[in-house]
């Protein structure tokens, strides 16, 4: 579409929370309310499409690892081709938009074409999941310090290399997101980087919904024990000393 | 209170966000509606406390650094006392609860008493501030692992020694929480440890509040840029080439 015939509306890109539809925050809520175009991701809560006006268009970009059904580039067209109605567009994405959301290069899109874009951060499941599975990702007695990291860097070659065997040294958490597909290779390489094969590490599966499923095991059991419990994607990996404390806060998970 | 006179509330301890209300949860302001009794912390958005009925006890924690209205210990026996009147308890955190905000100390304590507990994570500043700076955590251009640590451990003791050096090589992006009452030394200790005088480095006070200020400099200057610019807490620092793509994301911020 030329400039010239943009009507600029407007664009939010909006974080959904990691799967429990109470997670959405007021603002995410707000933005569905007022939208006139909802572009949403596969692992959004389909709860929160309940609270757009009637007659919403309503487009599903997919976004399985390897099964995109709309690629990001064309996610990025209909975004700017929506806006440029004149229509309020939110895009809905899992979790939060800045935690490997890809959310940075849709409003750095939508920008570059002079259109507004409003960004909503999201309660993360790098936090929110292991929260709920009674994994505290910080704790004064046990940790004072934790990294987010992706495990599907393998299959990214633009991005920054990841570091997996220093970072676990270095911090006293690690959160994996994306990581479940490729879990025995990312454990030899924490185990190579010199981490201890005894360390506190679990998984959660369908972090903070009903369907939620929760494998805890030393970390160099994890992979054999989420290969017994059927473990899936998408899960969240966390491994550190904090994944003790859930003994004594697992009743409120 | 003898446990056998403790009629048995419920105690949520609740993420409030980084000071946006609007950042609040749908679950935080369900738990709101519902309270007998709200603890609530000094960065807390007192708009939220609009929320609770009539009625509802509200109690001011306090928690600035090093002048706390009450203590740990003393929020800890209120949690129980009050659910020990059958009332439900809302702790209501800034941020989320457990990113260095205590919160599974106090879950711990509540449920050690055969009380309910429920953790409601919240959306943390760590990610949200610098978000609403214009800067992602995460990119797959500038970053593809990122670690949050507090500023405060020096002070406290029986938490785990932060390696502030390995931390800030090992990973892309580094955001410090509660650090900028001891700035110098932590760039000092940054820099020592290898990092390039030259990084990207960013500090967001008042972060998604309308008073929000942001201070943007080479780590070496970092100090100084925020001195000159009158930078006090709370804030968060955020450093790392992610830094860089505010430039293009700013307008939205």
């Amino acid at each position: 579409m030329k400039e010239s015939h943009c009507k600029r509306g407007r664009v939010y890109i909006v974080g959904a929370g990691p799967g429990d539809p109470g997670l959405a925050t007021l603002r995410a809520i707000e933005a569905l309310r007022i939208a006139d175009t909802v572009v949403y991701d596969r692992l959004v809560s389909r709860e929160l499409l309940r609270y757009v006006r009637p007659g919403t268009r309503l487009v599903y970009a997919g976004k399985m690892r390897g099964r995109h059904t709309l690629t990001q580039d064309e996610i990025n067209r209909i975004l700017v081709e929506e806006a440029c109605q004149g229509r309020i567009v939110v895009r809905l994405k899992g979790g939060d938009p800045y935690v490997f959301g890809r959310g940075e290069e849709e409003c750095m899109y939508v920008l570059s074409h002079d259109i507004e874009c409003i960004v909503v951060p999201g309660v993360t499941s790098a936090i929110a999941g292991p929260a709920y599975a009674g994994i505290p990702v910080t704790s004064r007695l046990a940790a004072s310090s934790m990294a987010i990291v992706t495990g599907t860097e393998a299959e990214d070659k633009k991005a920054p290399r990841i570091d997996y065997k220093n970072i676990a040294k270095a911090v006293d958490t690690l959160v994996i997101l994306m990581g479940v597909h490729r879990l025995e290779d990312l454990i030899r390489e924490l185990l190579e980087g010199g981490l201890d094969p005894d360390t506190p590490a679990a998984i959660v599966q369908d972090a903070t919904l009903p369907t939620q499923k929760v494998v805890e095991a030393p970390l160099a059991k994890l992979a054999e024990e989420a290969r017994k419990a059927g473990i899936r994607p998408p899960a969240v990996i966390v491994i550190g000393r904090v994944v003790e404390l859930r003994k004594k806060l697992w009743k409120q998970a």
